[in-house]
Protein backbone atom coordinates (compact mmCIF):
# COMPACT_ATOMS: atom_id res chain seq x y z
CA UNK A 1 0.00 0.00 0.00
CA UNK A 2 1.05 3.33 -1.10
CA UNK A 3 1.49 5.66 2.28
CA UNK A 4 0.19 9.48 0.41
CA UNK A 5 -0.76 10.95 3.26
CA UNK A 6 -0.58 14.70 1.74
CA UNK A 7 -2.49 16.40 4.79
CA UNK A 8 -1.84 16.47 7.87
CA UNK A 9 -4.27 14.63 10.21
CA UNK A 10 -5.04 16.65 13.07
CA UNK A 11 -7.62 17.69 15.52
CA UNK A 12 -8.29 19.16 19.21
CA UNK A 13 -10.94 20.44 21.51
CA UNK A 14 -10.82 21.99 24.45
CA UNK A 15 -13.36 21.67 26.92
CA UNK A 16 -14.83 23.57 30.02
CA UNK A 17 -15.93 20.91 32.70
CA UNK A 18 -16.83 21.59 36.27
CA UNK A 19 -14.43 24.79 35.96
CA UNK A 20 -11.71 22.53 34.62
CA UNK A 21 -10.02 22.88 30.94
CA UNK A 22 -9.69 19.38 29.91
CA UNK A 23 -7.62 18.79 26.28
CA UNK A 24 -8.61 16.38 23.16
CA UNK A 25 -5.64 16.24 20.58
CA UNK A 26 -5.68 13.32 18.62
CA UNK A 27 -3.96 12.43 15.24
CA UNK A 28 -4.60 9.83 12.35
CA UNK A 29 -2.92 8.41 9.05
CA UNK A 30 -4.51 6.66 6.09
CA UNK A 31 -5.07 7.45 2.89
CA UNK A 32 -6.18 4.10 0.69
CA UNK A 33 -7.75 0.49 1.51
CA UNK A 34 -10.05 2.64 3.36
CA UNK A 35 -13.37 0.89 3.77
CA UNK A 36 -16.09 0.98 6.33
CA UNK A 37 -14.75 -1.64 9.61
CA UNK A 38 -11.88 0.18 9.56
CA UNK A 39 -9.28 0.16 7.42
CA UNK A 40 -5.13 1.15 6.81
CA UNK A 41 -5.65 3.81 9.09
CA UNK A 42 -4.05 4.28 12.51
CA UNK A 43 -5.62 7.22 15.07
CA UNK A 44 -4.36 8.44 18.47
CA UNK A 45 -6.27 10.49 20.72
CA UNK A 46 -4.95 11.94 23.99
CA UNK A 47 -6.66 13.67 26.53
CA UNK A 48 -5.74 15.09 30.38
CA UNK A 49 -9.25 14.05 31.18
CA UNK A 50 -9.55 11.74 34.48
CA UNK A 51 -11.48 8.22 32.86
CA UNK A 52 -11.82 5.12 33.71
CA UNK A 53 -10.70 2.36 30.96
CA UNK A 54 -14.42 0.85 30.79
CA UNK A 55 -15.74 4.16 30.11
CA UNK A 56 -13.36 4.89 27.81
CA UNK A 57 -13.76 1.76 25.68
CA UNK A 58 -17.27 2.85 25.33
CA UNK A 59 -17.17 6.45 24.48
CA UNK A 60 -14.80 5.45 22.13
CA UNK A 61 -16.50 2.80 20.57
CA UNK A 62 -19.66 5.15 20.31
CA UNK A 63 -17.67 7.75 18.48
CA UNK A 64 -16.22 5.17 16.27
CA UNK A 65 -19.46 4.10 15.11
CA UNK A 66 -20.28 7.31 13.61
CA UNK A 67 -17.00 8.83 12.42
CA UNK A 68 -14.14 6.59 11.61
CA UNK A 69 -16.38 3.85 10.59
CA UNK A 70 -18.28 6.12 8.15
CA UNK A 71 -15.71 6.83 6.24
CA UNK A 72 -14.31 5.20 2.92
CA UNK A 73 -11.98 5.66 -0.03
CA UNK A 74 -12.25 2.82 -2.21
CA UNK A 75 -14.33 0.57 0.51
CA UNK A 76 -11.49 -2.17 0.49
CA UNK A 77 -11.58 -2.93 4.51
CA UNK A 78 -8.29 -3.19 5.31
CA UNK A 79 -6.79 -6.09 7.97
CA UNK A 80 -4.82 -3.85 10.37
CA UNK A 81 -6.42 -0.15 11.77
CA UNK A 82 -6.69 1.18 15.37
CA UNK A 83 -8.18 4.05 16.81
CA UNK A 84 -6.54 4.75 20.35
CA UNK A 85 -7.36 6.88 23.37
CA UNK A 86 -4.88 7.72 25.94
CA UNK A 87 -5.66 9.24 29.21
CA UNK A 88 -2.96 10.47 31.88
CA UNK A 89 -5.93 12.56 33.99
CA UNK A 90 -3.64 15.63 34.32
CA UNK A 91 -5.99 17.79 34.04
CA UNK A 92 -7.97 16.42 37.31
CA UNK A 93 -11.55 16.63 35.81
CA UNK A 94 -13.42 13.21 35.78
CA UNK A 95 -15.80 12.67 32.71
CA UNK A 96 -16.88 9.38 33.64
CA UNK A 97 -20.19 10.30 34.50
CA UNK A 98 -22.98 12.41 34.33
CA UNK A 99 -22.87 15.84 32.78
CA UNK A 100 -18.70 15.71 32.55
CA UNK A 101 -19.46 12.51 30.31
CA UNK A 102 -22.13 14.25 28.11
CA UNK A 103 -19.62 17.04 27.28
CA UNK A 104 -16.81 14.52 27.11
CA UNK A 105 -18.34 12.57 25.16
CA UNK A 106 -19.44 15.49 22.66
CA UNK A 107 -15.21 16.78 22.75
CA UNK A 108 -14.38 13.36 21.57
CA UNK A 109 -17.13 12.66 18.87
CA UNK A 110 -16.12 16.31 17.53
CA UNK A 111 -12.50 15.00 17.30
CA UNK A 112 -12.80 11.70 16.01
CA UNK A 113 -14.61 13.41 13.04
CA UNK A 114 -12.34 15.80 12.56
CA UNK A 115 -9.93 13.08 12.03
CA UNK A 116 -12.12 10.95 10.07
CA UNK A 117 -12.88 13.25 7.46
CA UNK A 118 -9.57 14.22 7.10
CA UNK A 119 -8.83 10.80 5.79
CA UNK A 120 -11.37 10.50 2.35
CA UNK A 121 -10.59 14.63 2.12
CA UNK A 122 -6.94 13.24 1.37
CA UNK A 123 -7.47 9.76 -0.10
CA UNK A 124 -5.06 9.25 -2.77
CA UNK A 125 -6.17 10.78 -6.00
CA UNK A 126 -8.69 12.29 -4.48
CA UNK A 127 -10.07 15.77 -5.98
CA UNK A 128 -13.56 16.00 -3.79
CA UNK A 129 -14.24 15.09 0.05
CA UNK A 130 -17.57 14.02 -0.77
CA UNK A 131 -20.06 14.24 2.30
CA UNK A 132 -23.72 11.76 1.64
CA UNK A 133 -26.34 12.64 4.43
CA UNK A 134 -29.39 10.38 4.15
CA UNK A 135 -32.31 11.85 6.07
CA UNK A 136 -35.58 9.68 7.00
CA UNK A 137 -34.71 6.33 7.12
CA UNK A 138 -36.57 3.23 9.38
CA UNK A 139 -33.74 3.05 11.31
CA UNK A 140 -29.82 4.12 11.33
CA UNK A 141 -29.43 0.98 10.17
CA UNK A 142 -30.93 1.56 6.56
CA UNK A 143 -30.13 4.75 6.22
CA UNK A 144 -26.14 3.97 7.08
CA UNK A 145 -26.33 1.41 4.46
CA UNK A 146 -27.86 3.45 1.90
CA UNK A 147 -25.40 6.37 2.57
CA UNK A 148 -22.28 3.28 2.20
CA UNK A 149 -23.83 1.67 -1.14
CA UNK A 150 -23.80 5.66 -2.65
CA UNK A 151 -20.38 6.41 -1.11
CA UNK A 152 -19.04 3.45 -2.47
CA UNK A 153 -20.20 3.55 -5.96
CA UNK A 154 -17.58 4.13 -8.66
CA UNK A 155 -20.35 5.56 -10.95
CA UNK A 156 -20.96 8.33 -8.36
CA UNK A 157 -17.52 8.89 -7.74
CA UNK A 158 -16.45 9.40 -10.97
CA UNK A 159 -19.60 11.60 -11.57
CA UNK A 160 -18.14 13.85 -8.95
CA UNK A 161 -14.66 13.41 -10.25
CA UNK A 162 -15.85 14.76 -13.25
CA UNK A 163 -18.44 17.93 -12.09
CA UNK A 164 -21.46 16.12 -13.34
CA UNK A 165 -24.70 16.50 -11.66
CA UNK A 166 -25.83 13.13 -12.25
CA UNK A 167 -28.98 12.20 -10.04
CA UNK A 168 -29.44 9.10 -12.09
CA UNK A 169 -26.80 7.47 -10.34
CA UNK A 170 -26.91 8.75 -7.06
CA UNK A 171 -30.38 7.57 -7.08
CA UNK A 172 -29.85 4.19 -8.59
CA UNK A 173 -26.86 3.68 -6.25
CA UNK A 174 -29.38 3.90 -3.68
CA UNK A 175 -32.04 2.14 -4.97
CA UNK A 176 -29.60 -1.21 -5.02
CA UNK A 177 -28.73 -0.43 -1.19
CA UNK A 178 -31.30 -3.57 -0.14
CA UNK A 179 -33.17 -1.00 1.72
CA UNK A 180 -37.06 -0.86 1.07
CA UNK A 181 -38.48 2.70 0.68
CA UNK A 182 -40.77 4.56 -1.37
CA UNK A 183 -39.40 5.44 -4.84
CA UNK A 184 -42.03 8.71 -5.10
CA UNK A 185 -41.03 10.03 -1.83
CA UNK A 186 -37.28 10.46 -2.90
CA UNK A 187 -35.59 14.02 -3.00
CA UNK A 188 -31.54 15.08 -3.79
CA UNK A 189 -30.15 17.75 -3.24
CA UNK A 190 -26.50 18.34 -4.42
CA UNK A 191 -24.70 21.25 -3.05
CA UNK A 192 -27.64 22.60 -1.54
CA UNK A 193 -29.23 22.53 -4.99
CA UNK A 194 -32.53 20.57 -5.83
CA UNK A 195 -32.19 18.14 -8.40
CA UNK A 196 -34.94 15.22 -7.73
CA UNK A 197 -37.78 15.58 -5.68
CA UNK A 198 -40.37 12.92 -4.82
CA UNK A 199 -39.46 10.80 -7.43
CA UNK A 200 -38.81 12.95 -10.47
CA UNK A 201 -36.18 14.92 -11.33
CA UNK A 202 -36.95 18.37 -11.39
CA UNK A 203 -35.25 21.25 -13.73
CA UNK A 204 -31.91 22.45 -12.27
CA UNK A 205 -29.29 24.45 -14.09
CA UNK A 206 -27.07 21.94 -14.46
CA UNK A 207 -24.05 24.26 -15.13
CA UNK A 208 -24.71 26.09 -12.02
CA UNK A 209 -24.12 22.42 -10.29
CA UNK A 210 -21.23 21.64 -12.46
CA UNK A 211 -19.72 24.96 -11.30
CA UNK A 212 -20.69 24.36 -7.52
CA UNK A 213 -19.01 20.75 -7.58
CA UNK A 214 -16.06 22.06 -9.36
CA UNK A 215 -15.35 25.33 -7.17
CA UNK A 216 -15.75 23.88 -3.97
CA UNK A 217 -13.59 20.32 -2.75
CA UNK A 218 -16.06 19.50 -0.50
CA UNK A 219 -19.35 18.26 -2.26
CA UNK A 220 -22.68 17.63 -0.34
CA UNK A 221 -25.25 15.06 -1.30
CA UNK A 222 -28.30 14.70 0.67
CA UNK A 223 -31.06 12.28 -0.17
CA UNK A 224 -34.41 12.67 1.49
CA UNK A 225 -36.78 9.41 2.86
CA UNK A 226 -40.33 9.43 3.97
CA UNK A 227 -39.55 5.83 5.56
CA UNK A 228 -39.31 7.23 9.45
CA UNK A 229 -37.08 9.52 11.39
CA UNK A 230 -33.77 8.22 11.17
CA UNK A 231 -30.26 10.09 9.62
CA UNK A 232 -26.60 8.76 9.02
CA UNK A 233 -23.66 11.04 7.39
CA UNK A 234 -20.80 9.13 5.18
CA UNK A 235 -17.60 10.68 4.01
CA UNK A 236 -15.68 9.43 0.94
CA UNK A 237 -13.69 10.84 -1.94
CA UNK A 238 -13.90 10.85 -5.50
CA UNK A 239 -12.82 8.50 -7.87
CA UNK A 240 -10.12 10.04 -10.28
CA UNK A 241 -7.67 8.85 -12.88
CA UNK A 242 -4.78 9.21 -10.54
CA UNK A 243 -6.08 7.13 -7.74
CA UNK A 244 -5.91 4.29 -10.79
CA UNK A 245 -2.34 5.09 -11.34
CA UNK A 246 -1.34 5.09 -7.91
CA UNK A 247 -2.63 1.75 -7.61
CA UNK A 248 -2.12 0.16 -10.93
CA UNK A 249 1.51 1.26 -11.08
CA UNK A 250 2.72 0.17 -7.26
CA UNK A 251 3.44 -2.87 -6.87
CA UNK A 252 4.03 -5.31 -4.03
CA UNK B 1 -24.85 6.20 -19.41
CA UNK B 2 -21.86 5.99 -22.29
CA UNK B 3 -22.64 3.01 -24.96
CA UNK B 4 -18.88 1.64 -25.49
CA UNK B 5 -19.82 -2.17 -26.65
CA UNK B 6 -16.70 -2.49 -29.09
CA UNK B 7 -17.53 -6.32 -29.32
CA UNK B 8 -20.60 -8.15 -31.09
CA UNK B 9 -21.94 -10.40 -28.05
CA UNK B 10 -23.44 -12.96 -30.12
CA UNK B 11 -23.17 -16.83 -28.59
CA UNK B 12 -24.74 -20.08 -29.50
CA UNK B 13 -25.28 -24.06 -29.31
CA UNK B 14 -26.76 -26.40 -31.77
CA UNK B 15 -27.56 -29.45 -29.75
CA UNK B 16 -29.07 -33.04 -30.99
CA UNK B 17 -31.80 -33.61 -29.16
CA UNK B 18 -34.11 -36.86 -29.93
CA UNK B 19 -33.00 -37.05 -33.39
CA UNK B 20 -33.70 -33.42 -34.04
CA UNK B 21 -31.37 -30.45 -33.93
CA UNK B 22 -32.47 -27.55 -32.01
CA UNK B 23 -30.34 -24.13 -32.23
CA UNK B 24 -29.82 -21.63 -29.11
CA UNK B 25 -28.67 -18.28 -30.60
CA UNK B 26 -28.06 -15.25 -28.03
CA UNK B 27 -26.98 -11.75 -28.56
CA UNK B 28 -26.53 -9.37 -25.79
CA UNK B 29 -25.54 -5.48 -25.05
CA UNK B 30 -23.69 -4.02 -22.04
CA UNK B 31 -20.58 -2.53 -21.00
CA UNK B 32 -20.87 -0.54 -17.77
CA UNK B 33 -23.65 0.17 -14.85
CA UNK B 34 -23.06 -3.55 -14.63
CA UNK B 35 -23.45 -5.16 -11.36
CA UNK B 36 -25.29 -8.40 -10.07
CA UNK B 37 -28.77 -8.41 -10.32
CA UNK B 38 -28.49 -7.56 -13.38
CA UNK B 39 -27.73 -3.99 -15.04
CA UNK B 40 -27.52 -1.49 -18.19
CA UNK B 41 -27.80 -4.60 -20.27
CA UNK B 42 -30.00 -6.88 -22.98
CA UNK B 43 -29.88 -10.15 -24.06
CA UNK B 44 -32.36 -12.06 -26.35
CA UNK B 45 -31.91 -15.65 -26.41
CA UNK B 46 -33.82 -17.19 -29.40
CA UNK B 47 -34.58 -21.25 -29.80
CA UNK B 48 -36.30 -23.06 -31.79
CA UNK B 49 -36.88 -25.74 -29.36
CA UNK B 50 -40.55 -25.89 -28.72
CA UNK B 51 -41.04 -25.56 -24.38
CA UNK B 52 -43.92 -24.36 -22.70
CA UNK B 53 -43.63 -20.78 -20.55
CA UNK B 54 -43.65 -21.98 -17.07
CA UNK B 55 -40.45 -24.38 -17.98
CA UNK B 56 -38.75 -21.41 -19.86
CA UNK B 57 -39.20 -19.38 -17.01
CA UNK B 58 -37.56 -21.90 -14.78
CA UNK B 59 -34.77 -22.97 -17.18
CA UNK B 60 -33.54 -19.12 -18.14
CA UNK B 61 -34.07 -17.79 -13.94
CA UNK B 62 -31.58 -20.88 -13.58
CA UNK B 63 -28.84 -19.80 -16.12
CA UNK B 64 -29.12 -16.35 -15.23
CA UNK B 65 -28.79 -16.81 -11.88
CA UNK B 66 -25.46 -18.67 -12.73
CA UNK B 67 -24.37 -16.51 -15.36
CA UNK B 68 -25.84 -12.60 -15.66
CA UNK B 69 -25.74 -12.54 -12.11
CA UNK B 70 -22.33 -13.35 -11.41
CA UNK B 71 -20.51 -10.36 -13.46
CA UNK B 72 -19.56 -7.06 -12.63
CA UNK B 73 -18.09 -4.24 -14.40
CA UNK B 74 -18.35 -1.47 -11.25
CA UNK B 75 -20.96 -2.95 -9.00
CA UNK B 76 -22.80 -0.09 -10.22
CA UNK B 77 -26.63 -2.11 -10.07
CA UNK B 78 -28.73 -1.04 -13.03
CA UNK B 79 -32.56 -0.41 -12.94
CA UNK B 80 -33.40 -1.82 -16.51
CA UNK B 81 -32.09 -4.77 -17.56
CA UNK B 82 -33.57 -7.52 -19.33
CA UNK B 83 -32.70 -11.34 -20.55
CA UNK B 84 -35.60 -12.50 -22.90
CA UNK B 85 -35.83 -15.86 -24.25
CA UNK B 86 -37.87 -16.54 -27.00
CA UNK B 87 -38.45 -20.30 -28.31
CA UNK B 88 -40.67 -20.49 -31.70
CA UNK B 89 -41.16 -24.57 -31.87
CA UNK B 90 -39.79 -24.66 -35.41
CA UNK B 91 -37.53 -27.66 -34.63
CA UNK B 92 -40.39 -29.61 -33.20
CA UNK B 93 -38.03 -31.11 -30.27
CA UNK B 94 -39.82 -30.76 -27.09
CA UNK B 95 -37.54 -29.52 -24.43
CA UNK B 96 -39.73 -28.84 -21.02
CA UNK B 97 -39.06 -32.34 -19.70
CA UNK B 98 -36.74 -34.90 -18.61
CA UNK B 99 -33.32 -36.17 -20.98
CA UNK B 100 -33.99 -33.31 -23.61
CA UNK B 101 -34.73 -30.81 -20.90
CA UNK B 102 -31.35 -31.56 -18.90
CA UNK B 103 -29.71 -31.06 -22.71
CA UNK B 104 -31.16 -27.85 -23.26
CA UNK B 105 -30.76 -26.17 -19.92
CA UNK B 106 -27.19 -27.01 -20.56
CA UNK B 107 -26.72 -25.20 -23.43
CA UNK B 108 -28.86 -22.71 -22.55
CA UNK B 109 -26.79 -21.89 -19.67
CA UNK B 110 -23.38 -22.18 -21.92
CA UNK B 111 -25.24 -19.54 -24.35
CA UNK B 112 -25.86 -17.15 -20.98
CA UNK B 113 -22.58 -17.69 -20.07
CA UNK B 114 -20.58 -16.97 -23.33
CA UNK B 115 -22.87 -13.27 -23.59
CA UNK B 116 -22.43 -12.71 -19.86
CA UNK B 117 -18.82 -12.83 -19.69
CA UNK B 118 -18.62 -11.01 -22.58
CA UNK B 119 -20.34 -7.69 -20.87
CA UNK B 120 -17.53 -7.60 -18.30
CA UNK B 121 -14.91 -8.39 -21.31
CA UNK B 122 -15.91 -5.52 -23.14
CA UNK B 123 -16.45 -3.22 -19.98
CA UNK B 124 -15.78 0.86 -20.31
CA UNK B 125 -11.89 0.87 -20.08
CA UNK B 126 -11.30 -3.23 -19.39
CA UNK B 127 -8.07 -4.46 -20.31
CA UNK B 128 -8.57 -7.62 -18.58
CA UNK B 129 -11.40 -10.12 -18.27
CA UNK B 130 -10.80 -11.75 -14.45
CA UNK B 131 -12.34 -15.09 -13.80
CA UNK B 132 -12.83 -15.45 -10.31
CA UNK B 133 -13.18 -19.00 -9.00
CA UNK B 134 -13.90 -19.66 -5.49
CA UNK B 135 -14.24 -23.40 -4.10
CA UNK B 136 -14.24 -24.95 -0.49
CA UNK B 137 -16.80 -22.91 1.25
CA UNK B 138 -19.88 -24.25 3.01
CA UNK B 139 -22.56 -22.95 0.76
CA UNK B 140 -23.02 -21.39 -2.81
CA UNK B 141 -24.37 -17.91 -1.07
CA UNK B 142 -20.74 -18.10 0.82
CA UNK B 143 -19.01 -18.58 -2.72
CA UNK B 144 -20.65 -16.21 -4.15
CA UNK B 145 -20.46 -13.51 -1.77
CA UNK B 146 -16.41 -14.05 -1.67
CA UNK B 147 -16.06 -14.27 -5.17
CA UNK B 148 -18.64 -11.00 -5.56
CA UNK B 149 -16.18 -9.03 -2.87
CA UNK B 150 -13.31 -9.62 -4.84
CA UNK B 151 -14.83 -8.80 -7.84
CA UNK B 152 -16.08 -5.33 -6.91
CA UNK B 153 -12.63 -4.49 -4.99
CA UNK B 154 -11.16 -1.47 -6.98
CA UNK B 155 -7.60 -2.57 -5.45
CA UNK B 156 -7.97 -5.84 -6.89
CA UNK B 157 -9.39 -4.22 -9.95
CA UNK B 158 -6.65 -1.91 -10.38
CA UNK B 159 -3.70 -4.84 -9.14
CA UNK B 160 -4.73 -6.09 -12.55
CA UNK B 161 -4.91 -3.60 -14.75
CA UNK B 162 -0.96 -3.13 -13.06
CA UNK B 163 -0.22 -6.83 -13.73
CA UNK B 164 0.69 -6.86 -10.21
CA UNK B 165 0.37 -10.35 -8.58
CA UNK B 166 -0.78 -8.67 -5.40
CA UNK B 167 -2.17 -11.51 -2.97
CA UNK B 168 -2.81 -9.13 -0.18
CA UNK B 169 -5.51 -7.17 -2.15
CA UNK B 170 -6.95 -10.53 -2.93
CA UNK B 171 -6.99 -12.35 -0.22
CA UNK B 172 -7.83 -9.37 2.41
CA UNK B 173 -11.01 -8.48 0.45
CA UNK B 174 -11.97 -12.46 0.88
CA UNK B 175 -11.82 -12.29 4.79
CA UNK B 176 -14.34 -8.82 4.44
CA UNK B 177 -16.88 -10.62 2.33
CA UNK B 178 -18.59 -11.22 5.87
CA UNK B 179 -18.34 -15.36 5.54
CA UNK B 180 -16.67 -16.74 7.96
CA UNK B 181 -13.88 -19.05 7.68
CA UNK B 182 -10.22 -20.17 8.63
CA UNK B 183 -7.72 -17.84 7.53
CA UNK B 184 -5.18 -20.43 7.77
CA UNK B 185 -6.90 -22.50 5.36
CA UNK B 186 -6.73 -20.37 2.52
CA UNK B 187 -5.09 -20.71 -1.12
CA UNK B 188 -4.76 -18.30 -3.54
CA UNK B 189 -3.93 -19.63 -7.35
CA UNK B 190 -3.40 -16.33 -9.89
CA UNK B 191 -3.29 -17.56 -13.67
CA UNK B 192 -2.10 -21.06 -12.47
CA UNK B 193 0.68 -20.23 -10.35
CA UNK B 194 0.57 -20.52 -6.45
CA UNK B 195 0.99 -17.14 -5.06
CA UNK B 196 -0.49 -18.17 -1.22
CA UNK B 197 -1.27 -21.14 0.65
CA UNK B 198 -2.71 -22.44 3.85
CA UNK B 199 -3.04 -18.97 5.00
CA UNK B 200 0.51 -17.65 4.03
CA UNK B 201 2.23 -16.12 1.08
CA UNK B 202 4.43 -18.54 -0.71
CA UNK B 203 7.96 -17.76 -2.65
CA UNK B 204 6.59 -17.05 -6.05
CA UNK B 205 8.56 -15.33 -9.55
CA UNK B 206 6.42 -12.30 -9.36
CA UNK B 207 8.30 -11.21 -12.49
CA UNK B 208 6.72 -14.15 -14.05
CA UNK B 209 3.24 -13.85 -12.63
CA UNK B 210 3.10 -10.34 -13.74
CA UNK B 211 3.77 -11.28 -17.15
CA UNK B 212 1.53 -13.36 -17.62
CA UNK B 213 -1.25 -11.09 -16.41
CA UNK B 214 0.22 -8.95 -19.18
CA UNK B 215 0.01 -11.40 -22.02
CA UNK B 216 -3.53 -12.34 -21.41
CA UNK B 217 -6.63 -10.58 -21.96
CA UNK B 218 -8.15 -13.25 -19.24
CA UNK B 219 -6.91 -13.18 -15.91
CA UNK B 220 -7.88 -16.58 -13.61
CA UNK B 221 -8.22 -15.89 -9.55
CA UNK B 222 -8.95 -19.30 -7.85
CA UNK B 223 -9.56 -18.61 -4.10
CA UNK B 224 -9.75 -22.30 -2.02
CA UNK B 225 -11.48 -22.61 1.08
CA UNK B 226 -11.81 -25.52 3.82
CA UNK B 227 -15.20 -25.08 4.68
CA UNK B 228 -17.17 -27.31 2.58
CA UNK B 229 -18.08 -27.96 -1.35
CA UNK B 230 -19.39 -25.49 -2.59
CA UNK B 231 -18.14 -23.36 -5.37
CA UNK B 232 -18.94 -19.94 -7.17
CA UNK B 233 -17.53 -18.35 -10.47
CA UNK B 234 -17.57 -14.68 -11.01
CA UNK B 235 -16.76 -12.90 -14.23
CA UNK B 236 -15.41 -8.57 -13.79
CA UNK B 237 -13.09 -6.59 -15.77
CA UNK B 238 -10.09 -4.58 -14.55
CA UNK B 239 -10.77 -0.92 -13.37
CA UNK B 240 -8.51 1.27 -15.50
CA UNK B 241 -7.39 4.95 -15.77
CA UNK B 242 -9.51 5.09 -18.66
CA UNK B 243 -12.75 3.90 -16.76
CA UNK B 244 -12.28 6.98 -15.01
CA UNK B 245 -12.22 8.72 -17.68
CA UNK B 246 -15.18 7.65 -19.44
CA UNK B 247 -17.72 8.48 -16.45
CA UNK B 248 -15.90 11.27 -15.11
CA UNK B 249 -15.83 13.50 -18.65
CA UNK B 250 -19.40 12.45 -19.64
CA UNK B 251 -22.01 14.64 -18.38
CA UNK B 252 -26.13 13.80 -18.22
Amino acid sequence: MLTTDTVPKLAGRSLEIDGRTVQITGLAKGAAMIGPNMATMLAVILTDAVIDPQSAQRMLASATDDTFNCISVEGHVSTNDSVVLLANGASGSDVSTGRAKDLFTTGLCHVCEDLARAIPSDGEGATHLITIEIHGCANREDARRIAKTVANSPLVKTAIAGADPNWGRIVSAAGYAGVQFDPMMVSLHVNGLLLYERGVPVPFDGAKVSQSIRDHRDTSIVLLFSEGSSSARFWTSDLTAEYVRLNADYHT
